[in-house]
């Protein structure tokens, strides 16, 4: 990981919302379009123009892009591309959802950026920094106690059954008015700015969590998934971010626990 | 209603906006505040700011106040302010809550207004006329079929069983993708803007929606309250806001089922 390479992918976060912002809250006649819509058109432009900056300026890497597949798949180094994550807000005109980029080492997330291209706002995450929030330090909150937490998860239609009792093993010990939703990425960027306590989610993909961890961890906090196990490319989906890592024992015995 | 008055309400809004916007994402130390949050902090500060403007400028009308209470309760003009709708969303650092402003006459709402002040973005509805976002028309879009909607609710902890049994019936007729939490009264502005389709929710108080009928209503939409009533100050708490008029008895049917 050189300067180089976080420079780089601040430009590849440039490109991605120079591409998305002409079809944020743009209406398409479906007539005229066929099932293209806003939000596909935007994620489609928008790995196509980081995917472009990829092939052409560091050949070698791989790729691991949500909406185009694999490219290199062998390379050590691989670039983790989600263009527009939380494509629901996207679509409802809500501009907290985020372009998330990650450059895995080995598997393992080194870099990772968080961007909102509406609000322009950007998290800058790598392992063994300070996370950068627009150019300034970010730090996440001390959280004495778990009764005091804002929690944050984006749809309770993402647990199943069984997760849902898991979670609200969880959310039984929040303050109910302390509970959020909706947010997607931009929650994880909030728990970095020591606005959001913890974020628990279910389901999520490579994509969707690669580019959390550098960001979370180098603000002061820590990912892992249910289990309290670091996140890797083959994690199952289950997700937590926590500020405090004091907190971390509390948040797991809870989740632990079923309603 | 006069243009004075809408000018009169923008004024409020501006004044709110002033108060809020320095508490948005920051901390206080617990130890030395007691328990002001910042959050209690912007709403006082918002409140107060707006009662000064009324108290000076507007002596005879009434006022009900989030925080405050009410004044001149016997007035039959009554303004109806909301400093922070959505005070989670404050407090997890989300530009998605707002100030709400209603001017009621005789207990209808005649103007509304939404204020989201860190984005500054602004919707004014008037009964009978043009609703504007930011200055500009906003209109809500047409949704041929209650599977292409986009729904918003701000929380499932808002429901008790029943309700949820109910909102469910509504859920289960829409894409799971295309349902979206959090948001408050941005929502309602979401819909008067043609990008949500409906929102549906449950236990609001006079505060929490008397704003956004004039806003929605002036947009080509219609609120309601679940058995389709319109809303007055007397209203239970359960409100619909409904895009496309076409779809006001498809929604009502929905919500009628349990699930």
């Amino acid at each position: 990981m050189t300067p180089k390479d976080v420079e780089f992918a601040q430009k590849l976060a440039d490109a991605a919302g120079e591409a998305i912002r002409p079809f944020f809250r743009a209406k398409f006649e479906s007539e005229t379009k066929g099932d293209s819509t806003p939000v596909t058109e935007a994620d489609r432009a928008a790995e196509a123009a980081m995917r472009k900056i990829i092939e052409s300026e560091r050949p070698d890497d791989g790729i691991i892009g949500e909406e185009y597949g694999a490219r290199n798949e062998g390379a050590s180094r691989q670039w983790v591309l989600d263009p527009i994550d939380g494509t629901t807000s996207f679509i409802a005109g809500r501009p907290i959802f985020g372009t998330l980029i990650a450059l895995m080492q080995d598997g393992f997330p080194l870099l990772g950026i968080i961007d909102q291209p509406i609000s322009k706002e950007r998290w800058v995450g790598v392992i063994g920094r300070e996370t950068l929030f627009n150019g300034k330090s970010a730090k996440t909150s001390r959280c004495r106690e778990l009764k005091d937490a804002v929690l944050a998860t984006t749809t309770p239609h993402q647990f199943d059954e069984h997760d849902a009792d898991h979670f609200m093993g969880l959310a039984g010990k929040v303050a109910p008015r302390k509970i959020i939703y909706g947010g997607d990425c931009y929650n994880y960027g909030l728990v970095a700015s020591g606005h959001v306590d913890v974020v628990c989610e279910a389901g999520l993909m490579l994509h969707d969590f690669a580019a959390l961890a550098p960001i979370v961890d180098g603000a002061g906090g820590m990912m892992c998934d249910w289990n309290g196990e670091p996140l890797h490319a083959e994690s199952d989906g289950h997700v937590l971010a926590i500020g405090d890592p004091a907190r971390v024992d509390d948040v797991l015995e809870a989740i632990a626990c079923h309603h």
